[in-house]
């Protein structure tokens, strides 16, 4: 057996170094340097988003793949996929600003209502008699006794994780302490004066959004975001669950490293406002029906083939510990029931922040991301009426060539007026791609002028259209005014994943309103939730028929509707109720089964007249 | 740093060989070989238990604890204390039997009647619909739907643990399977024609009994019994419970030594009746309160010192998991409550399998062991009462010169008639030590035939009492005719051992008594429960004064009816509740803190005129 050598890899402009097996591929070695890299396709040669570019040192020869998904130009300057160049000597590599995954512009807040603490969890003081040989009651039942004597009605409970605390806890705070119940169960007991606290999580497929929420009155204590760590396994829902189903060990690595993002963040949250783990004695974490399932490691083989179907609907409450969340011993984190195929909790969670079940008006709730759902709420009826529309990524910048996500310098407003282009960038740092409301603009202002014809081709008559290594393209950005040195285009394959990804959505509302008997002008408003949906224009969206063609007063922009729904959840027995009812009375529609579904979709890839 | 260099250690007769690192004790290296030797101090030089023949190679310098507990014979013929003897070269060991934990008779069964099967486990045929794209229901919502279909009115719940097994179980039997239902909840999903099974566990501080049951007829499939492996940290409950404070990661090592060996004997059980484990949906653990904290992790600091107190002393439904038993993914284990002190959920399994709280006598159950528990009866009253007392391993064989467990070759039986000693031993082996009811035995012949007077001292003045090391000694058995080649003796300070253990127990029952103004000649029955109180001569333990001198017919020995009432709790909602029910009405005297304790102690010592 050959002798193993390793190689120094060094990281730039991160400055990270790691040692590395020789044949070690750049991506495995910038995750041991635990810099994640954007893989759309999970790293398997086919999206082209992990370019590195090679400055000093000796790689694995060049491959077809990467001659197809690279420039001739780029590959001259070095340009290599990450997921298949491989490490043959030390090599110093620069990561472009785009395949990192990191300094992304994370959005966390919402502009919903707050809604009304109604505790699952008692605080109750109490000072216990120390044990003696003349009262040699264990400290379980001292503390019941005590419990019961400052009034609490229910039977008293714990579980064997809360007793392994109990001794030492009483003994340390000199038998005055504060115990958390819930329905009687001690959940933590704690010294006098510390506030029982949880944690609400929308764990979406792209990003998280934490909070730490003070129980008892429902205050947002702080709030974080992050990617979604999962993220360097496959950017969309399903290589995710391809990773999970053909690796071995694939479903416990994924749920290993959302746990530890999610634990991480918690801590950070209670760093910042010097409370303690043990203090934390509920959690609520919303997330689509596959990333629930890969959080809480449960199989989705019969998840990710047909018919699709999910091993659990029901709400679900995990003991934290079974999720590597470092909280209370008696802690729990309840997981809301999902609606049905994809349609996770985090669209119930969205429905009740938006509250669309009770809404007066003939409402759409619709969430555009990697997969979008889509509520109809009629009046009177009991039921909604939910669908899921595999949309794609390409509205997160994925398999778009310039496209990347809401981080700094990232285009997100085009507007073409007169023949003149003004971009907007993130931060105003010099353009380095287009995020997905950029691209979204870009498409409706090459449409409104002319560039673009009604079925998405480019217009070569025009001067401005030039020919690109794969067909006619548009420049937004030339090489020389970039942030990377590199031009920045809008290809005629971009607009088509554009026309995919709005065919699918358009198709989901029409057989949703056709299913339902709405006519597209009954609908009274449309509640626009979610990141990607919170800063498109809504004019452009129109514009290339993405959404239908109302005023532009029933739209409604919502923000991070999921993760306000997942802290009322935390702290509201009655939004815990209520999240229960819409989930029963929403019905999941299949569409893939709607006879009208294929038609729309061919007909939603078409520009408006 | 010098340079570390390993021998190898050959253990006879068994034939085991290990490599350790020089300077390795040869009790550590047993431990490494998998051979458990005996050690009543936990390994700390002080019983002289671990003694181990050197035949071959070397060992470092005999030390001073070794010279006083060897005799000087012995040391010549290489007799050497394992727990203090370090490697120095190759070595060949011979391990005397009275030194091994192995071979062991483990009494199991019991004369008790049968409780009738009252089951907390439906099991539920049901054949699903399979999943299709115009039937997308969970997996859960499926079974659930199903179940209610078949009549099952609870609402149905599952852990997530279920949920994980879930798609592949449905999926593999065609959609065809029966459920385990607690109250709704589903503990496993099985392919139709299994039973659900339990497991009903007696752990002794010494020993373990196990039982594998068909939880829905009662009937018992299968029996074992092993040695608690926690005795090679030490022989009584004290010095586990030392063992477990003083080291850091004591607690864990004791728990997961226990654990090991529970989830082995299931293991063996389930192999032998032809099961699985995932049929195996509730256990049932009964222990003294030392050896349920050591099972369940709990700390014992406030255990092992003044005032004793427990955790907790409440029943508790621990996931089988956590305790290291690979069951059904939903089993968990049930841990009846504790009445007080040491007197744990063995004890009041015994109380009931007895049916003591419902005795129409004036009753006393008896359970001898290291500790020895004592609970009283009497009709009319509400309660019982309860004490423990700390008896000592001495009946088990420990701090008696020659005493070992009830294995093959112990004495057990020993009769002086005009002069004349006959011996029995187990399996009629050539007699190598004394067991517990040998050593009782001897000691009262030797008392009835004039040779020990009423304090216990040996009558230096008849011939067949010899000087030895420690004083008079009386030959049981000659060097020349015993099975190991060294003579039996009944030590000076042997008795003095019996005489200890008698007198706690005479004080435990006088303080009893007197507490409750009952008379011992109005005590109408005795039940005498434990593998000790089950082989022992009733005659003899009067004699010396360790039973009260009633009449013969008032005792009734009931062999293990802890195991007995373990099986109860777990096949019986009735016999759970019944459990409580003992639980809550024994009331727990604390012997050291009542006046006439240490007088009857003293008196207990004497023997009787």
């Amino acid at each position: 057996m050959a002798e193993e050598k390793y190689f120094q890899v060094q990281f730039q402009p991160v400055g990270k170094r790691v040692k590395v097996l020789q044949g070690t591929t750049v991506l495995e070695a910038a995750r041991q340097a635990g810099i994640e890299l954007t893989t759309a396709c999970g790293g398997n040669g086919s999206c082209g988003q992990c370019q590195v570019v090679l400055v000093e040192g000796c790689l694995s020869p060049v491959k077809p793949n990467e001659k197809f998904l690279i420039t001739e130009e780029d590959l001259q300057r070095g340009y290599r996929l990450a997921c298949g160049a491989q490490i043959l000597s030390d090599v110093r590599l620069h990561l472009p600003k785009e395949s990192m995954l990191t300094g992304q512009r994370l959005q966390v807040e919402s502009s919903l209502k707050t809604f009304p603490p109604d505790p699952f969890i008692d605080a109750v003081e109490v000072q216990l008699e120390p044990a003696a040989l003349q009262d040699l009651r264990s400290d379980l039942t001292r503390l019941r006794d005590a419990l019961h004597a400052q009034g609490v009605k229910d039977e008293v409970t714990a579980s064997s994780a809360l007793v392994r605390s109990l001794p030492d806890t009483l003994r340390e705070n000199d038998w005055k302490v504060t115990a958390y119940l819930r329905r009687g169960e001690i959940l933590a007991v704690r010294p006098h004066g510390e506030k029982p606290l949880g944690y609400a999580v929308d764990l979406g497929t792209t990003k998280i959004a934490a909070h730490l929420v003070d129980l008892c009155t429902g205050e947002v204590l702080g709030s974080a975001g992050a990617p979604n760590p999962q993220i360097s396994y496959g950017e969309d829902v399903i290589s995710r669950l391809n990773y999970a189903v053909r690796s071995p060990e694939g479903g416990r690595v994924l749920a290993g490293k959302v746990r530890e993002a999610l634990n991480g963040m918690l801590g950070d949250l209670l760093r910042q406002a010097g409370a303690r783990r043990e203090q934390v004695v509920d959690g609520c974490v919303v997330a689509n029906t596959a990333m629930s399932h890969l959080l809480l490691e449960f199989p989705v083989k019969q998840l990710a083939k047909s018919p699709y179907v999910a091993a659990a609907s029901e709400a679900l409450d995990v003991p934290a510990a079974e999720l590597d969340l470092d909280m209370a011993p008696g802690a729990r984190v309840h997981i809301p029931p999902i609606i049905g195929g994809f349609v996770g909790s985090d669209h119930v969670a969205m429905l009740l922040a938006c509250e669309l079940d009770e809404s007066s008006k003939v409402t759409i709730g619709l969430d555009i991301g990697t997969n979008t759902e889509i509520s109809l709420r009629i009046p009177g009826s009991d039921h909604l009426t939910s669908v899921s529309c595999a949309s794609g990524p390409a509205f997160e910048g994925a398999h778009i060539r310039d496209g990347m996500r809401a981080a700094s310098g990232a285009i997100e407003k085009v507007r073409i007026e007169n023949g003149r282009l003004t971009l907007t960038t993130i931060d105003h740092e010099p353009p380095v791609g287009l995020c997905g409301s950029g691209i979204l603009d870009a498409v409706a202002e090459l449409y409104r002028a002319g560039y673009l014809n009604k079925n998405g081709r480019f217009q070569r008559e025009r001067p401005e259209v030039q020919e690109g290594e794969q067909g006619p393209e548009f420049v937004l950005v030339p090489a020389q005014e970039s942030g990377s040195g590199r031009e920045i285009v809008i290809t005629q394959n971009d607009v088509n994943e554009i026309q995919l990804a709005k065919g699918a959505i358009h198709a989901g509302l029409k057989v949703l309103l056709e299913a339902t008997g709405t006519p597209p002008e009954a609908v009274q408003e449309v509640i626009v939730a979610g990141a990607f949906g919170s800063f498109i224009n809504i004019q452009s969206a129109v514009a290339i028929g993405l959404f239908p063609d109302l005023p532009r007063a029933r739209y409604r922009q919502v923000g991070n509707a999921a993760a306000v729904g997942a802290r009322w959840i935390l702290i509201s027995r009655a939004a815990r109720q209520r999240a229960q009812e819409i989930a029963r009375r929403a019905h999941y529609l299949e569409l893939t089964i709607e006879p009208g579904f294929s038609r729309q979709f061919a007909r939603g890839m078409l520009f408006p007249a």
